[in-house]
């Protein structure tokens, strides 16, 4: 980890000043523009920032009110702000909680980047994107040659990577959930599938917009990339748009999961209707015969004779007999 | 609240000019032209307005007949039509009534807007988003520097602002109801979600042409914005945009609290119709079995054995109790 | 109204000659090339017209054997034919028929426009569009300055307002059955669904041809119009486009509706089966009951009792209660 | 009918010379370039072609390989290929069989067209598109100056005129379906469905790729067009739009006869429930009652009464009436 | 078969010289720029390779870091990167396996184009694309002079050619369950339904972002094509279109078949309460009557009859017509 210093005395204001030969730390704010040559990457790191801070970045490095605001500002959606000399994009970090999982809470990483520098700007204190692409400038300065759009392309590579595992655990979630749903369509199945369903969907909306500025990136006519960089930025462009294939597969696994709960429903109650016509078709004809013969007519025939009981037990048994048969012919048993 | 007068003793025709160093009132509309200097800006607001002081308006800035009949028509949809020296854009205000939540009813406000002068029309009396940027061009009069579209910024950030309340208690309501709906699916609940469904297609309808008349405004080649003032409008469209992302959210939980409702009403079916059908099963078998032995044969066994009825009513118990079982065992209890 | 008359003695042929003063009739065709002079427009008018007479104006105008042939066919889609010299469009007359609300029947106005003359051909002899619109140039004939493109201007702008009472009564009636159908889901609301629904669909079908023609005459670089005229036919377009938006409404509240009608029968189901289930449940106990001591067993308990009636109807209406009670709690009643 | 007759002694092979004047037949392929002046058009007719005649054409008008192997392989979708000083298309030919509705079997009319000439090939014998437009060019020859664009347009009218009665057939089966789905929802009428479903789904496969070959043609920069034939592929291309409404018309009709099928499948269960629910409750009652009297008790009211019968008859169908009359009140009736 | 060796003495790259007069191989890669002249070809195919393979591969070609990378991750969506002197392609190869037919496994070919050579890899040891390709040179060494793009002709041909099995079996895997479906809904016809939807789903996700990648080669302003060849791209990319528009007549066929499915559940659950209804109504009935005269009133008409026993039959089988006859009226039988 770097140190936490920075030039006005404030903790968690870090600066760094990476030349071909080593990353510096502690540069003095005041006067960068005569400290960064060419070819040198000036980076200032912020977290858990105060509007004052901010201000005073703003000044430093002539950032735009509009870009300020939305720093300080509660979660907005991913959009990108070009200005002549620098722009300003906003970020989205998903953070990958073992449990709870259908619980998505989006921070962001606001990222300026101008000519020779960037300024990366978290509320969140641990912000492994930036660490781990300063641990590589660490152990690689000479890719500060490489100019700022690197780092955005390392820094954007390390959150498109980092969304893989959440939209992977939901395909799998899903994958689990339609086996469920063949097997026994229960209630449970059901509100999980709902609640996988509206984990999508917000996940969706929270990526959106976060693809459509990736895409503006790998647009050919973005004018901070050098052509040659180009590539880079298609190539997480292009992973982007693999985990929204998987998203739209998952919406697909859930939407035709609703399908098997409602059909299997259905059967259900087909079944259901098919046992209670044939209890109530066997039992009401029995039931039915019986009553004929606790009419109090005198003269009914068997009434008195020994077999009557064996007799009766014996046509009765046949009748369900044969009103079985006649069931399972119409395919209902 | 600025003084009510205006230069030809009518109400509420009021108007301003701002200069770098105040806030004037009460300027003849008639030699505007020579009165209003470069970097300084006239605005003119009227509200209730006539007919006739429509057409003297449209006299001293040049105004279009087109754009005139639209300020003097009933409510139209938003739409912006660019004249060779001014524009005029006609606004969505949406009043946040507390109670009644599920009225929307939108109002006007028109906007003319030339290289130096803004010029507001509303119906509504009061008119907030009109106030509430004088007050800041009263406190602030340097602000007139930045142009007209400084203005017509400020009130398109004050409406949109206006707009969030509405749409996240819509939010708000249709999260409550699909928590609702899980709990106890009831007709009541089914009310509710055609009324949201209907409250928001409303919403959507009516804030669909602004979000387009926004569109065009964030757009590089609108020719009234300087191009340095372009981010602006891009935040101001940025935000509408997530206005309507709510929306989509709005949709997807009440689309999915109907699917919730209606497979929550195929459930009950399928248990009351098991249910029934172990009511039926059970008592028609112990009816018929009463039945059996209700019949006037004088040979039945056990007619006349002391121990009859004991032994019939465990034996009923019995077969109750495995006719129980046997449905427990094939998942219907 | 206009006399009918014509320079080759066949009726329904109509001519005017819009100068700066005057309209004047019955206009010579033969050499109208002559006649119009610069900022002067030629207007034929043709109604119930037979091939001939659409022969003899191609030749006098020079009109294109398609656009000919459209004019001569049945019932067409709107569309719009440019010719070097000329344009060709096909607009839609929709008749605002009091009663018999669900027939549409479109008739066609088909327009032929150069740079100094309209003509307008309807198959109708009624065609109060195009009488309206001569109206308007008797009364103002300086209109003709502003070229053959105002006339266009008006008549399209008096088809749209002629499409607004017909969509507003589709979406009267689309209200009033929702509000019947959250009432009484009957089968007489369902075929009025889809008669509706049916009729929104028509109208859509037809209109839909007519807003792309409109389209046209709204983007910037339609030939035909001068710059200046194109926030007319932006203001006509955005007045259909409001009509569509009336139309979506329609489609919504009807799809709404179907919604509603469906869960009604659903919930209805439900409710009869819950009825069905407690009837049965009740008397099937208590025919039971009844059954049990029908049973001819000798020894039963009570069957001497002089109380068994009393004590038996106290017993029974006890258990009815009791299940009664049942039921209730579990929400079936 | 033209003669069959070739320069190299094949059946099949037919070729015509267009002049101003007349219409020659049996032009030897060998040296076409020489022969055909300007203003003149040769047509080559193939049916019912072989490799090798394929082969020997494509040498002698410089055919592409792919557009050969095109013209080779079974049914493909409708194409256009653009070749320098020639192009290919590949278009479809519906036959309009009397009966067999619901079997639409397309085959391909292969056309190539040059500066000069046209080449048309079909594996059907009898091709009456080319049969009809030849017809035509015999009896005005002169239509050879118009280029051989004017062919194609000739071709491409009749195709598109051969559709109208496939598709309108659809429509009013379409009409009649729906009226017989209000009348009485039966089982053959939704097979019925499903089948017209097919075939409109079938129908819009086949000429999706029929259409967007000619939105090609009516595009202003196809470069084999002249700028004043333009007007006659939008017209042609306006025709098949209009085919593709009414097919969107048959999908709504046949969404909307499943929907009045499935809601009137729910309405009828509906009735059948509420039928066996007054049958069970009177006829349980009824029941009950006999149930009651036929308990073997020595002590019940009236057991001995000889109004009894009269009594319990009168009783039984008063309380029969009361029933019936609840059930109208809740309007099961 | 080609000789397996390569000049660094490892198994699996095998290298291609491909002259006009033949194709020749084990070309040292070290010097191949030399090697190499113009209108010929050199193919280099590496299978099963190691991540030092590649990386020797990329020195000695030039390739960029970002498409290595993508040969050495595991599956990833087809993709096209372009560099100034060779472009990099992803393909998708679909094994087309006769038995377990739902599941689909899709590998890569990765492609790299430059303007003398072609330099193919697979994981997979057979890759019989690039094997009919390489035999297909080695027949006609000529074609090399039509450059590297028209190998990649071959190999997108024969890729697209491999898909059509694949989906026509799963087009007749949907007719099949159609039909299947129309006779006998049933349970396993639901889940072979929910097995080729998401197959059908699968397909497309895969091929989707391949279509778009011929799609770019379609496009006449891909560099690496020359204008001449772009036919043939063309062509490609409409069979390719063709594999969708089946993929689109199967989701419409299974998608029909659930409404098929759903229809038969409803009307099956019809005719089970219709017999229920109708059995209960008869046996109802009749054990009513039985119990009106096992009824022990003393005074019952005809209790003491000698013939109530054939009367009380034929009056029983009589109501029972009667009532079968007013179901049959009502169109229940």
């Amino acid at each position: 980890m770097p140190a936490r210093t920075s030039q006005r005395g404030k903790a968690m204001i870090k600066t760094y000043l990476i030349t071909k030969e080593q990353l510096q730390e502690d540069i003095p704010l005041e006067d960068w523009q005569s400290l960064v040559k060419d070819d040198e990457l000036l980076w200032v790191d912020v977290r858990a920032y105060t509007p004052e801070e901010v201000e005073t970045l703003a000044r430093h490095f002539g950032l735009h009110s509009v870009a300020v605001d939305s720093c300080l500002d509660g979660y907005r959606r991913p959009h990108l702000y070009e200005f002549p000399d620098h722009f300003y994009v906003n970020l989205t970090v998903l953070e990958n909680r073992k449990r709870k999982r259908t619980e998505i809470k989006p921070t962001e990483l606001h990222l300026f980047v101008g000519k020779k520098w960037v300024l990366t700007l978290s509320q969140q204190e641990p912000s492994p994107a930036v660490d781990e692409v300063l641990n590589e400038y660490r152990e690689t300065p000479a890719l500060c040659e490489r100019g700022p759009m690197h780092a955005v392309y390392l820094l954007l590579e390390y959150l498109v990577e980092s969304y893989f595992p959440i939209v992977e655990r939901l395909d799998d979630d899903a994958d689990e959930l339609e086996t469920a749903m063949l097997q026994h369509a229960d209630k449970r199945s059901l509100a999980r599938l709902f609640d996988l369903k509206r984990v999508g969907f917000e996940l969706r909306r929270i990526l959106g917009p976060q693809r459509d500025v990736l895409a503006t990136f790998a647009r050919r006519d973005f004018p901070f990339i050098r052509s040659e960089q180009n590539v880079y930025f298609q190539d997480v462009y292009n992973r982007m748009i693999r985990i929204f294939d998987i998203m739209d597969t998952v919406r697909e696994i859930l939407s035709g999961s609703l399908d098997i709960y409602l059909s299997a429903i259905s059967n259900r109650l087909n079944e259901v209707m098919k046992v209670l016509t044939i209890v109530a078709t066997v039992l009401m004809t029995l039931s039915f015969i019986t009553g004929f013969y606790g009419m109090n007519f005198t003269h009914l025939p068997w009434l008195r004779s020994p077999n009557a009981f064996r007799n009766m037990v014996i046509f009765m048994i046949a009748l369900t007999a044969a009103m079985l048969w006649w069931f399972r012919r119409r395919r209902w048993l």
